[in-house]
């Protein structure tokens, strides 16, 4: 059954659960401990008003702009979010599809239910990175990150803000436990509490080393503080991806809108920006572009894309977002997204 | 039947929504998106607290004006709204005999479901002004701007911030879509999903050109920036009309009652400044004008009384207000105009 | 029937509602406009935070203070309110007796059901002022200014906030009309559609005249800046008293406890200075006190009192904010009024 | 019956407040007057947001202090509560067993329902302070002070912010009234209405004594300004106790949270420093030492724990914070409480 056009994103929200699992959807949906950051993520955004320019040649919107040298037609990103089968049978596969028809660059996740070279078969051409969970021995990372570049993802986005999984209660209360999906080593490191890869180990010195051994641009994919983002930059990294994991891990995190601004400060051009965290609007992504992000993730409105209607149900949620967001800068005066520029938020 | 007797326009709004099809209250009461910015400018005015001076006498308030060399009797304005047809069969001839008896300036919009004639005619002598959205071809605004300064109106107003319509999504869940009107052209291009008039090319050479060719002073409509202020005046406008289109074109876009002051600053009397959005009391006009703008304007409290009683609604919607700026000016300290300053307000 | 013994304010406000007629109840409670002023005047105390300082002989706390040289045990008055038969039919003398009972400065309105040389019998001895609504004749407010003095009133406190009645639209939807009591001459001007006194042509000259007149000390009411304080001083005033008329006057008047640090920092002591407007609690008079006020008033809850249990009523509410003041001073480590000083409140 | 194992320490306040009676779940539960500072200090530290840091090996977080020699597991401390056996009939014995299998340090209240000599024998070997209400008699004050430091309590926690009970309304209408306990002399002064010990003539000269007395270290708790925390280390104090009595004292008071830098910064290192008040989860507790609380202490839950399930419900309680304090550093990249710097919150 095809899902009824949805106008917002907001409308596919309702559409997804009841598609889902119950346990399956608040893993999706839940955050860590009382959800602060969630509403936070929301609330910093919206707190962010706008300030148009009038009277500017609008009849062409043109969202165009790249990463790391890929041609992308706007900045809209897919984040990464694990185990796609939970919303729908085709599982990454689908959402591939999907981001590919909505021309979105997306992120695969580590915790995928199916293998990357299957995924990048499935929407080939299309944009695409791989975001990595490394495994404990260097020498199974250093595989994913080969096999990655080989399908022809064209950047690794290394988490950085999961030593250990947040304290996510819905699970812990409705016993859910997500599978560690098909690349990671069956010997990996796991919370024994949840079942989740944890990476307490994990230094600046093993994100220098994956540097190194990939022969792809490097993304830091959870960073905060502005000091994080200089380190990444000094170790190697080709982009700071502004995240705090939708509110997953460290409950009362700082909203992504609050961190974005110094650390666009401190990076200074030198690397691409990435943020997430609560983007529910064209507007969200305007505001998140003009504090200085380069490009703009939205993570569980994919899955409320996919779990209400597979690959059609992505482009339609990406869709939405993306129509969202050339209103949103016609309306703005911004052409074009060097238009976009920080006097726009307030 | 008459409606009873009103104290507040709040009174007034639930008789309106009474007395008019569903959609049509919808298309008249929505903004855009998730209509952040209705509640933002709301918000904006009662964040802003009184100082009253006491002990001047106010025996006799006078709240008379002018606006372009024509005498007011106070600083009132209707704003333009669309299709009044929607709300009385008498539409914008009730409009204007209402605002004309409770002295109030009109500005009549293009998308008018009478003659702009026909209007004056209803209330001859009475200031009018006529709001443009300018038609795509230059002789057919050309000849607008001619009908307008032929037919009486004061000024024209140019709505600067629609080069699309905002999503509007009550009208996109209820499949209303408004009529465009009896002045725009057959070929007026208009946009494919909502049937709303566009002008998505409209630049700054387009607005001088139109100050050009205007025998009567034009005002830019929509500004919410200094900088679009100071440039408008540098094309030669001779009023500046901060909003937001009520809402309904960027959603999150700034309070009105926030960008406000930066324009007061930077037009530094050079031209005549009206302000709107969510002014639904005396005290928000008085808050405008201590401000600095020169009048304020109202739009959706006209159409409740439009709906709820004709000519004489709008008499009575416009005479609330007005008796309430009286008081809160005289209850200020405020005998005229000129007492209204800006630390009357913090 | 006596009514429980109630251990807060608020606990007298239900018993005083249930006590009286609806009209009448909503007079006193009500505010003009949508009470913004009403929910800001407690909004502002509450964001005010306390200081304790710790380890303080507080075994005795001594509230006393004193006003243009009269002693008083504590700094709590009576504000001046309105026919006070509404709540009680012994009115204001019953007022006049709980007040002196609970040691407080009563200040008698105007608008006062009894003759002030009766209220005066009625507590012989006890400290009260008068509030001066001056007839339009100055004959007629001079003698009303000598009845006062000559009944042992202490100080004039004229009300310079009611140039006219503020838009109190509970009495305005209800119908309910005060009676302007027994000191009024019969020609004193009344605005026609509320009957209420009206004061428009009240300004500077007539408060130096008044203060001519007066062998008492005069008290400007309802001053809320610090030009206006100033002013009142230079006018010859001997106090200032803070006050928005508990929010019945103009709408959206920025709170007391706003407005009092500035005028607290222009007066410089040379003046008493009162406050008053949503003081519920003993931590209110507290944080007033701390910002520089002398005196704190209460309106409202005298009122509840009087309703819920006339003299005895009276006595008790305040007898309630008397003991909450005590208490809060000793937990401050305030055994004087001399240590409750500007640090005390962030 | 085994209460049900929480996941948070919320889940433990409907179990407590069902095991026990109304009147004194109230009690426990309370504050003063409108409880405006139960309400301030939860919120104060929902303002703080957190700044993890990424990319630091945390496989091992060693929470391990100390306090005044003693090697502490980690930060949390039993806060001093009244009464232990309103929640359960083994009272602080119980409390005393948990504690010790927490790992967490207990300071035990004056007002106890077991004598401290058999509380310290329930948990041989395991950290505890003692809590005084100094009996009005310095004699009886000393050897209190004398059995605390003989039974192997390492500190004396000095209550310096109650000269008088606060206005605890649920008991004032409940009729509630604790037991003074089996440590204060029967003359002891309490507080008529109440019923409670009062300290009112108690000033820093006692304090100094006290600590002269003292063969063991003195905190003084209660302590929200930085003047008195300068004045209590002046006076001998090793510790300062950010406290405002858990909303139980001067309603309005500052929150802990807020007060805590500018004591801090006082302090200079001088002093131990704790801080109480609305710590309700780890994050709380994270947020409280980046401010530059050397230990945390928590009140309520500890009885929540002890009303539900005895000893092992006080050992899940504080498991419950301990491992979200664990986790919570983890996640914010602080192996140990080194890292735990002041820019982690903003």
């Amino acid at each position: 059954m095809t899902p009824p056009k949805p106008i917002t994103l907001a409308d596919l929200e309702p559409l997804a659960r009841a598609a889902m699992e119950p346990a399956a959807w608040d893993y999706y949906a839940g955050g860590a401990g009382d959800e602060l950051t969630i509403a936070g993520n929301r609330a910093a955004w919206d707190r962010l008003r706008l300030r148009p320019r009038v009277l500017v040649d609008v009849s062409s919107v043109d969202m165009a702009t790249s990463a790391f040298g890929v041609a992308l037609p706007h900045p809209l990103v897919v984040a990464p979010t694990a185990s796609h089968d939970l919303a729908h049978p085709d599982g990454e596969l689908a959402t591939a599809r999907g981001s590919a028809a909505a021309g979105a660059l997306m992120t695969l996740s580590t915790i995928s239910s199916r293998p990357m070279e299957e995924v990048a078969a499935a929407a080939p051409g299309s944009p695409r990175w791989f975001q990595l969970y490394p495994p404990s021995e260097r020498d199974a990372a250093a595989d994913l990150v080969r096999r990655a570049a080989d399908a022809g993802y064209g950047a690794i986005a290394v988490t950085v803000d999961l030593p250990l999984p947040g304290n996510r209660e819905r699970d812990l209360r409705s016993g859910f436990a997500v599978r560690m999906g098909v690349h990671l080593p069956a010997d990996q490191a796991v919370d024994p509490r949840t079942g989740l890869v944890v990476l307490p180990t994990m230094t600046w010195d093993d994100l220098a080393w994956l540097r190194s051994v990939s022969p792809i641009p490097v993304v830091a994919k959870g960073i905060l503080r502005a000091d994080d983002a200089q380190r990444a930059i000094e170790t190697g990294c080709d982009g700071i991806w502004v995240s705090n994991h939708g509110g997953r891990q460290l409950d009362g995190s700082i909203a992504t809108a609050d961190a974005l601004p110094e650390i666009v400060e401190a990076v200074d051009g030198r690397a691409l920006i990435l943020v997430d965290g609560g983007v529910r609007r064209g507007i969200d992504a305007l505001r998140a572009l003009s504090l200085g992000a380069n490009l703009v993730a939205v993570g569980r409105p994919v899955l409320w894309g996919l779990a209400s209607g597979g690959a059609d149900g992505v482009e339609r949620a990406l869709g939405v977002l993306r129509s969202e967001l050339e209103l949103a800068m016609a309306l703005a005066g911004c052409p074009t997204l060097t238009e976009v520029t920080r006097d726009l938020v307030v």
